[in-house]
């Protein structure tokens, strides 16, 4: 079997295993107060030319996104998300297990635009009775975004005027920001993502670590006692270390982005491969998850040498599913589900 | 000025006033365990033919709502409602600050249907990450709706059945629920509602009381330890005295449903006339809430004498608005209006 | 049967019901924006000596205090009380619920006193790893206290002090203020309140209102946006003129002082004899309630004619109970109580 | 610089790392359904001689907490904690934050006693407002406790049988079990704690992992969709195979106990220390943790060579502080720290 179903079904690129392995008997601080954490916070610092920026190392997506839009929102106000977004969809109501209602506005292609937003804060500032609702006072994207698609330099740019004018937060989610970066349609770089946005992730979990998502924080008043929002959510790991450690290792010399590189060729092979084929797709993705629409026919032939995540019923007789390639996807086996799919499809 | 933009526009009914000073030196315990409360249950319960529904008195709708939904989710659960659900817009996040999505599906005429609830079921749990969403545990209605509609009776059998095949929990927001009963195209009867929801509100404030709603609850696992979740709530009321003396008053002899009928007939005449007027409406009501779509131009002119809640824009030279009439409202002030609409659009 | 088990055993001083019955058909718009609230608002900001308080109006006691710390309060932080506090002890949790921990200190004689409340501060803050522990962010006492006692103008004084020394915000619960104003040994009065405390409530509930808790916010902090906690907890009151009208009554002319004078006449005339009869007391209580230590035997006795609150065991043989006396207590029926204890005890 | 001032100062045991890298090309599917977490749950049940038991693997101990008590409790309910537990002082006020009150009664040496909580509930269920009031609903014990001490197998079969009296569920929080089984004083097991307890942890991170509790769930109610409270509590790791390998590597075949015992003897060798030295202590503790109460004149000297925990002010010359040993600990530095104390105190 192998396996296309997520990014996320190895381990971890050997050289972070080393590097764990290398430091495991080092005495140090707990809760990331250790000179490991110290490093990769400012390794960080510097890709993102921003050495004011505040950084902490959780373990998980889902732990993130509630910890920073806890910090984000007051308890009357809620986060503006594309109604695909993950914490509008997948991450089993933890925002409004924290009190927020999720603001799911309708999706474009994964994306939320800025003239969206800016009709639903004007909705809400405008009404008579706004006290009756929840405020809109954070945005939340992901980019990429679940769906595989980017937002451009200057989309990213109008959200960014947009959370101004209301005065919103702008959160971007980076669980694989990595392969949004090296992807060929790609406009935005770290110091610009951290020039324009109030908040974001770097992802490990999905680009080569074990686990770990980087919190980047550009707004000062987000910064203020993050650490008890980190401990309050379950999110401040004994061993903090493990998590400074493997983005240090990552980060220090372009490893994440040669395997952030590594996964979007594959991904582009496929995508390719897909056009080829004349195979329709739920959504055009330049990044690591593609979403053919194939005949239902050939999936449980499909399914026989390979896994893949089922996304969505799209007529009686097509499914749109998604395949995933990350750091670790090896060529031939890449190779191999061309082959395959030309065979049954071509 | 005369005010149609809600139907809370005075105090209570006469009677209720009288009654409240009738009984004003009486001695009770505090927080419901008053005999008033104890006749105005006993009343409830014989209207609904329901003598094993527990009732309990609450002061206003959002509480009601907050309260109802705490004790009928867990954690992980949400309430199914219309998009434009009273929850899922009105209450300042209200569900989502006690833990709980609000599962909003788009309405039709402001209600739910059945298989929507159960194609958003069937998505849930036929996912095979189920566990990363929110469980669909409840079903949350108003009737009358927010827009003036209501359930027939057939549609609200087939939303118990879809309720019992998904194992949810109906709850129907009765916060104008004789104005629904009161209504010429009303199809339910309190027996019917007590038979079909597991638990419902009948609605005070807007129907003549000072305030009150009061919670009636068939499903057995729901009654236990209700007290405890009111208390948290804050809506266990000192004087809870205040509430069973109120709700029996207007319940004892049919005044409820004469000051319903009164409403309606109101309501009835004005919508005669809009229609008469070939004035288009936002939604086709049959309850207390008419909502007419007016030219900007005659709004100015019309807002020198009158109130009315504006609903939205519906383009750039019209716009939807609300008349309510209540209990309370005077034949002649709607004569009046009837008079200004027939002068300003005739 | 006497009762005298609590302050809230009757409805609303005759004053107040008329005032409810003559403006009851004044047609005004609603949740609190009419202008028997607006009225209300400036006469008590007059009563405080201050000008720039902003002055809500909610239903009850719960509600209150769980609005205001929701709004006083950042997620990771908590409120220090007594651990005799109405919040610590008789809200079912509600604090808990709006995700905030109680943190109780122990009282004397139900009051916490500035160097507890200091101590509790700097172990925090010196603690190395403080951000593992709910930080301390405000106070919230009750005068007169759940066990009748009262904060003199020396001790609230340095709670003040100690709150600006540690940037904590001073509620004080005032539910039963009017009694602890009309006290022999009262030495606080309103604007002197107004200016030590950051917010407090003027009780109307156990005053002689149907209802209702004026909220008054001197940090202006705590101003923006209140309306939103309001809403969010239920405690937007449709019909909010309600408690404008109430409160205006109550407080225009000095009914509320004359009635809790009156009150606190009746419970010292009780303090009295008991004292006379030589009865222990759990607490010295100044004002409207008293807790005499009965012994068992005698309790079946009382209980044929009176009502009274069974407070504690305090040993084998005796029991602490309370009395409350209130604006409707009749002189006649103290008589008859303290006749009884003397017979009873003497 | 030698550090004892916890036991996470290390990453995991080689053979841990070893079985990491062993495992990590390999391909499973995510969130703990893989061949490697299955076969570690087998361990575990087979170890504690529970077939039927339910196992998960969390990250960290104040997420396990903050997720079983969200299982464990309906909103009303609070949990009973030792007020020196976990849960009530460190972690943050998550379990408020969660939305329940931690019911904190007196400790005795770090523990709770049946008659407390007896007492506790009788007091609960007597009163007659008792809805105004959080119900007890869950028992937290830590064994060892957060001062080194054990439950007995009497105490906790006490324990029990409370629970079972008042309808309580028992959770014992085994951050660092092996440590009290591996006590010359234990006379506990995993067989007995399985039996008496309906829910419990197996502490990893302390223990000689990378990080990983297992929980495990011997209650049905308590079994029912506790992946969806994982999921929200941002539990869910995606690579939860890093957890099922490293308990299996752990548990299979003895290493557990192994390490642990080693660090008991560390730890009882510098209690015999201690004692020769007539060092007073805090607490009596026969697991890894030591609480000497030392003179504040030798601390500064302590300090230059050794790491401890710093716990509380005795008096003006003393403080009692914390010395850890571990699964890591070098004998030679136990040696070393032993000669060190008796240099300065001998």
């Amino acid at each position: 079997m192998i396996r296309f179903n997520s990014d996320y079904l190895e381990g971890a690129h050997p050289r972070i295993l080393e590097k764990l392995a290398d430091t495991n008997m080092a005495q140090t601080p707990g809760y990331g107060e250790d000179m490991f954490c110290e490093r990769a916070r400012d390794t960080i610092r510097r890709l993102c030319g921003a050495p004011d920026a505040d950084v902490h190392f959780l373990v998980g997506g889902t732990q993130a996104n509630a910890t920073v839009l806890a910090a984000a929102l007051l308890p009357y106000q809620g986060a503006i998300s594309a109604d695909t977004g993950h914490i509008a969809v997948h991450e089993t109501g933890a925002i409004e297990a924290g009190g927020h209602k999720v603001i799911a506005l309708k999706n474009t292609n994964g994306k939320l635009d800025a003239g969206q937003i800016s009709e639903c804060c004007r909705a809400h500032f405008s009404d008579e009775s706004h006290e009756h609702m929840v405020m809109p006072a954070a945005v939340y994207i992901s980019n990429p975004t679940e769906v595989g698609t980017l937002y451009s330099r200057g989309e990213l740019e109008a959200l960014r005027a947009v959370c101004d004018q209301w005065n919103l937060t702008l959160y971007l989610d980076g669980a694989r920001l990595g392969y949004g970066l090296a992807s060929p349609e790609n406009t935005l770089d770290l110091p610009l993502i951290a020039r324009l946005c109030d908040v974001f992730t770097i992802g490990g979990t999905k680009q080569g670590l074990l686990f770990g998502e980087a919190v980047v924080i550009r707004k000062d008043s987000l910064k203020k006692n993050f650490r008890y929002f980190i401990k309050q959510h379950g999110g401040m790991l004994a061993k903090g270390r493990l998590l400074g450690v493997q983005f240090e290792e990552m980060l220090k010399d372009g490893l994440y982005m040669e395997l952030s590189r590594h996964a979007i060729e594959q991904a582009m092979r496929l995508r390719d491969a897909i056009r080829a084929l004349d195979i329709p797709t739920l959504v055009d993705s330049p990044t690591n998850q593609q979403f053919p629409i194939l005949p239902n026919v050939v999936l449980p032939l499909l399914a026989e040498k390979y896994s893949y995540a089922t996304i969505e019923r799209v007529d009686a007789r097509h499914t749109a599913v998604r395949f995933c390639t990350s750091w670790a996807t090896r060529p031939a086996d890449v190779d191999r589900l061309i082959e395959d799919l030309g065979k049954l499809l071509g």
